[in-house]
């Protein structure tokens, strides 16, 4: 294992290099295009995101002799490419949607420009934080629709690779969920943590009532109580007992949550517990919290479905030569064409701040820019030194949220149809 | 970022600890069991993979100075639970299922023992890892099944998260898959590494005559080139003209995969390669290998489908505590429901050697052993040591193969049904 991002690639990268090299093309200059060709299961739109991710993991992309002597292990690389890799250092551009950005098919999300040699090397590891991050945060922006305000807590991180965890964490607050129970994305990107108890605490004591007690005296009032391990209504009657009408949260995992959330808002009221929360977790996805909205629900905690796309836990974006010295260059047989050229996108809007159309021109055939229209990438890295002050993540968050405010409304609809708005390639 | 594991956790398995450390009950003698409540999708069995990665995670397992300034920055922690982490190493027991194993609703894949405050800290962690290890070799070995016999290359690392892509790569070769093509898998685990070419490497070049001769001079005739950029009738010509028959293989990676290897195979011994290979690739996923099977294929390259589980990308493993100083503890509400007690597990043969039944039982109540039946879990951890001698990858790999003869045929069917062998419960 090494602490480097270099190796987390697929080995025909480097023999691809390796011949480049060889041929004397590896000098060419290229520009490769990351975009999706359509978006998953009718999705609407998509939300860019792990750009910061990408940007970090190339600033650590360099061959150490660790590296090295791993690569001449597999004993499919020559001397000639690890001695190219030995002093390598990108020294090209990147260009590409800002994260918390919306993305539709075609839309060029990313693109890399450099020799041949220097860009071909990061098609897996862009592609992998891409496909990643954003099938997180396109998933957890419809879950933030579906929410409507209410309190959103990421608590998967059990469901998926522990790595993966830590990104699924940021990408569901950048999408706008209010908090995670992962704590090293805390450490590593500020995300807030919250956290209330399993019922392994409950089953450790020998009754619910002394669980609640240690966790009232060492947590205050204003902890959550998990109330499902024997009873509800035997569990809320205790939490109230115990904490009293200031109780911060009851949190309700299986069962029937509607109903459970009516029963024990009620119940609480009657307690007295008025400003007492109702959480509740146990299999949620967007359709599961929308199905919430008429309930006095108060947050969700969710796991399973955010970590993992809610069924789309990829989002299948490619990494695309698209021109080599000044010359645009696509695929031509059957289903995957691409279109050639280096590129740029236009948003268009109406007067009234509402987007309507994606526009994705030819970076050499630039197109007119209405008084409500703007570019949509940013520079990122510029002769291979990442560009100052580029978005924080409080600042994508809103990003986001912005975004969302402007596609037409039926973008927002959770049901399978067309992108919310056109794309159109201008040639 | 932190190089340890220990922020790799929930928020709540902290505030537990805190609380339990507070109100005595964090020494009681805790067993932790992961089990599946069910078999996703219909599957008939899940294979345990991430056991190794488990026992390497816990060794490094600490909290040093960078991770309880991270845990102080959250304020849900007292400096109570923070003193007991700076001095927390695990001196419990681990007892599970090796790799390679099979595992079916309700088998106690993982039983940690120790105090409930040693054993608490794990659960985030233990689940990420198996949760995902499993989900990847699950779907892995039904590709294993139905390629029968034929090369299997995962290459998904660019459809998932960076490091889950390693992770990946290691549970697929554990099922049965050749090769991967993520370098880091092979550094880290030893699992052999392949690759081919991508378009990126044609369109680079003027023509694909010259991209062809590039790679044949770097990489020898043995090489695979990928004929699909422009029309494959062409590239195979190509492709022969320039290599000559010795070609190793080449790869189509669109259009109607079956039809274009009969074309292939044809024309590539038309014009005497007939050794070389045909390699598909492009969404492939079980359903698809096994609709190949009357092809001439001689290996597939599988990526989105077996880095996310092939629908399934959790196992759904949970992590639950049965047993407080020897007494068997559940919960009992609703669906969510649980069996008490520390338990382990005998599979039940028949004299042929076909599997029958998952006996799963309590420790304090032992079942008797015939003499084609075996105990299931190993014991992995001994007082917070590794016991020596666990199943290296290459054995596991082989477990599972003996274990996929001897489970009745029907189990292999790639159709949705109930698990192969059914789980006895002894009470």
């Amino acid at each position: 294992m090494t602490g480097g991002t270099a190796l987390l690639t697929d080995q025909y990268e480097l023999t691809m290099l390796d011949a480049a090299l060889a041929d004397g093309t590896a000098d060419r200059r290229a520009t490769f295009e990351v975009f999706a060709r359509s978006l998953p299961h009718g999705r609407r739109y998509g939300v860019v995101a792990g750009t910061a991710r990408v940007l970090e993991s190339l600033a650590h992309f360099s061959y150490g002799d660790d590296e090295l002597a791993a690569l001449r292990a597999t004993g499919a690389l020559s001397e000639r490419v690890l001695a190219h890799l030995a002093d390598f250092r990108f020294a090209g551009d990147v260009v590409g949607y800002p994260e918390g950005e919306l993305y539709f098919p075609g839309s060029p999300v990313l693109s890399v420009s450099g020799t041949f040699a220097e860009c071909v090397l990061f098609e897996t590891l862009v592609l992998s934080i891409l496909n990643h991050d954003c099938a997180i945060a396109s998933a957890a922006a419809r879950m933030t629709t579906a929410a409507a305000g209410r309190r959103l807590i990421e608590m998967g991180s059990r469901r998926t690779h522990e790595q993966a965890a830590v990104a699924a964490a940021r990408s569901a607050y950048l999408a706008g969920f209010d908090a995670t129970s992962n704590l090293e994305a805390s450490a590593r990107y500020g995300v807030p943590t919250t956290g209330t108890s399993a019922h392994a605490f409950t089953l450790l004591h020998d009754t619910e009532e002394e669980a609640f007690r240690a966790q009232v005296a060492a947590l205050g009032v204003g902890t959550t109580l998990l109330v499902d391990t024997y009873d509800i209504t035997e569990g809320i009657e205790t939490a109230v007992r115990v904490a009293g009408p200031e109780l911060g949260a009851v949190r309700i995992d299986s069962g029937d949550l509607g109903v459970m959330a009516q029963r024990a808002r009620h119940q609480l009221d009657s307690l007295g517990a008025t400003n007492t929360r109702v959480v509740l977790s146990g299999d949620l996805d967007e359709h599961a919290i929308a199905g919430l909205r008429a309930e006095p629900v108060d947050a969700y905690g969710v796991g399973t479905s955010v970590v993992t796309g809610s069924g789309a836990p990829t989002a299948g974006m490619v990494y695309k030569l698209v021109e080599v010295d000044g010359r645009p260059v696509a695929k031509r047989s059957s289903s995957k064409e691409s279109r050639g050229g280096a590129k740029s996108a236009v948003r268009r809007h109406r007067p009234t701040g509402t987007a309507v159309e994606e526009v994705v021109h030819r970076l050499d055939h630039p197109v007119g820019l209405g008084e409500h229209d703007r570019v949509v990438p940013i520079d990122l890295v510029k002769s291979g030194e990442v560009v100052a002050g580029l978005p924080s993540l409080a600042e994508s968050r809103e990003r986001l949220r912005a975004n969302l405010v402007a596609i037409p409304w039926e973008g927002l609809k959770l049901s399978r149809g067309e992108p919310a708005i056109p794309t159109t390639f201008v040639p």
